[in-house]
């Protein structure tokens, strides 16, 4: 039987998510929340074209409670890709239900942070603030080739569309687990370039190159996804991407 | 104090060694023990006009035997860049003086690892017939990334010099390991390039890029240096590349 | 006062340029004309939820004949993304008003290139089965370089995604134009790749790469836009996209 | 019959253009004239460790003077590699003679500039401060794809060995044949990368990227060559390297 997923969030990203969790075969989509009362108690599946047996019906904030959704719909996984406030209106109900949490929100606060680890005493929490699988696995081998020669010269180079400000967080987050100045962080931007992250690791007599391209948001849905199936098993806690990619390792 | 090292072979590759191995402060170069009498009894500094106060002496096979060479020179390692069935020469007395031994050959015949098992049971014997740090450290993170995502499309792309012939031995390894067939190796010979080697990984909505490009030979000395490091503190037993990668990943 | 364009067709290629011509400031898209009954009355920039004052309104050749169409509302322009025979139905009334003709169309046969050059008596007629700038830019300066180094090796590397089949129609046309064979073409199939097409120039001592990644289908409707800016100005004749770029050699 | 090249200037870009001379079948490399006195008298094939007929004497300025040396071997052709004020020395001797003038000398005084202009009325006259054929084409073309759309967004990445110091040269040349800010420049420096040109033109729906990877300085050789082969027919007149690409437009 598919594992049930309640997704909190609708803006470009939560759509995306609910797009690629509609089509997997593992995990049914059974209601997204939202503070906005747009589209609501239409069905996603609906709303973005598709025949499906899943119900993914939209709630608003406004005109319902996080608590009287999970109790008309119960769900193994809420996937949080809302703001980082919203933690505190479910996280202590999804724990009490044993519901497993995976959160994409970019930044939490202090404060947050402690709810999140005091929450996974009783249940699975998972955050990670870049969710897809490429760019957890490109930082985590970037750590690796790090570890095994630490004096090799580091640059990295981000590409994003011509409007994009500042540094992507993405690239300051590889720049501090390489532990290199983010003067090494070269942003190229240009035309409708989607996302591009390239670190070079230059030896005196070869080169490595690790690029990740993205391609659209539906990857953050497929991270969402790899994140729900290795959580299955696992006992209550707090999990990042690497707790999951590390027991890859073992032979 | 410098570890001493012997090297074995001195064509093309044997000599961008030497080369690595004269400027690097942890090892010094000894030795050089090859087929040829061409260069005979002048020093590697002087022939590859370095300042060096390490001795570097080019003997030939023809005129002394590698036993009587190590006797008036004992070294901690040998690196072997000659052929296959050099090892039956210098494998035993090798072993007997706990010499350790790091071959960069290509290719040994079913006979020769078996020697190489049996001599690896007295002293530490490490092969790896592509011995750069960059191709290894690509194949490893290939692996895992398969492991992670067994159902990725995987492509592998390398371009070499127009007169390569045939598919790249590198490519092939990486093929094999990946468990992809032949027929996604694409070769490109073009011009003067050195060597690079591309293992595209497409998901649905992202792409991840692992690329390794050659500058020159000396790469393979830094791996014989980096093979030698490792090795130091190891007990004997027989050795490839993926044993010395594989500790890094404890934290 | 901005050029008035009709479309005809309006699948994806024809949507995306629908898109386009939307937000362009010199062009205003008048009406879309297709084959099927759907969104039938509908205006585009409504369906594709946009705020415009163009018309954009969608009709279908079930309903009216393009002659009726061009009467009620004259256009400047007629870009034409839809099938091959279509261009029997509007090419006479098109060339009896001086309305210039611009196809994306991927094939013609013999019979419908014949009278694509008859109406380009009276009309400008633009035709080009690939019809976004980057990638005719990339056949054009490839084929520059061919004739001042005819002895280059070239190879090419077209990426898409896995499903696609067979060669890239634009690798096999870069191919022909460059003179090279088609195992010269690598075709890598993998995720979600939307379209990169690299042309490599192996020289002895250097490499060139020229490399059109594709975004999205949008982009043939900027190569729209483009033709019909450089067409303006031009005398009835029988257009392709180098007679667009060479003029923007002379000095 | 070959032509005659005598060479001024034997540094590191020196003897690869000299290397380059020697293997090609239309020029022989009579003579290399040069400050030092180390290898004079020598002959550069047997330097380099040729197989040659063809003279390539080394002639040091201090103990003849180049006026002799032209007179005991005519060429057609001089090669200049060496230092900016050198062109005093041979230029009005060379004008002369017809001798036609190649130089690479990366940068010229104002007084050299016209003392070259001066001579350019007598013979051919080159002057290319980076002669490689790749780089060059790189230039001309790119500034072909600014001429057709002026708003594309450019950006350009040069990559270099750890040590080099400053925005590369020719990344500078790039950036101000395409009017766009040095900051648009990203220096990479990385282990032991020979030279990578990238330029990214990013439009909304696709981005172009041409690139030039150096392999070595044996390019300048072949620029070299280029430019003799395309200077063999021209009147008297100062060229650079664009003038002797343009006419490969003309169809």
């Amino acid at each position: 039987m598919k594992k049930k997923v309640g997704l909190i969030g609708f803006g470009r990203a939560g759509k995306a998510i609910a797009n690629v969790i509609l089509q997997n075969q593992e995990f049914s989509l059974d209601w997204v929340y939202r503070r906005s009362t747009l589209l609501e108690k239409r069905s996603v599946p609906e709303f973005l074209g598709f025949e499906s047996d899943e119900p993914g019906l939209i709630y608003s904030s406004s005109s319902i409670s996080i608590d009287e959704v999970i109790k008309k719909h119960p769900v193994d996984f809420i996937v949080d890709f809302s703001s980082h406030e919203t933690i505190f209106n479910y996280g202590a109900i999804a724990a009490n239900n044993k519901i497993k949490i995976i959160s994409g929100v970019s930044h939490y606060s202090n404060e947050e942070i402690d709810f999140l680890k005091q929450i996974s005493n009783t249940t699975v929490v998972f955050w990670s603030p870049n969710i897809t699988l490429g760019v957890n696995y490109l930082l985590f081998v970037s750590k690796f080739l790090k570890k095994i020669a630490p004096w090799v010269d580091i640059e990295i180079i981000e590409e994003h569309f011509k409007g994009k400000e500042g540094l992507s967080g993405t690239a300051i987050k590889i720049a501090n687990a390489l532990n290199v100045e983010s003067d090494k962080i070269n942003s190229i931007r240009a035309g409708g370039i989607v996302g591009k992250h390239e670190v070079i690791f230059g030896f005196p007599y070869q080169t490595v190159r690790l690029i990740h391209e993205s391609i659209s948001r539906e990857a953050f849905g497929n991270g969402a996804i790899f994140a729900a199936q290795n959580l299955i098993s696992k006992e209550s806690g707090l999990y990042n991407f690497e707790d999951l990619l590390l027991p890859y390792f073992s032979h």
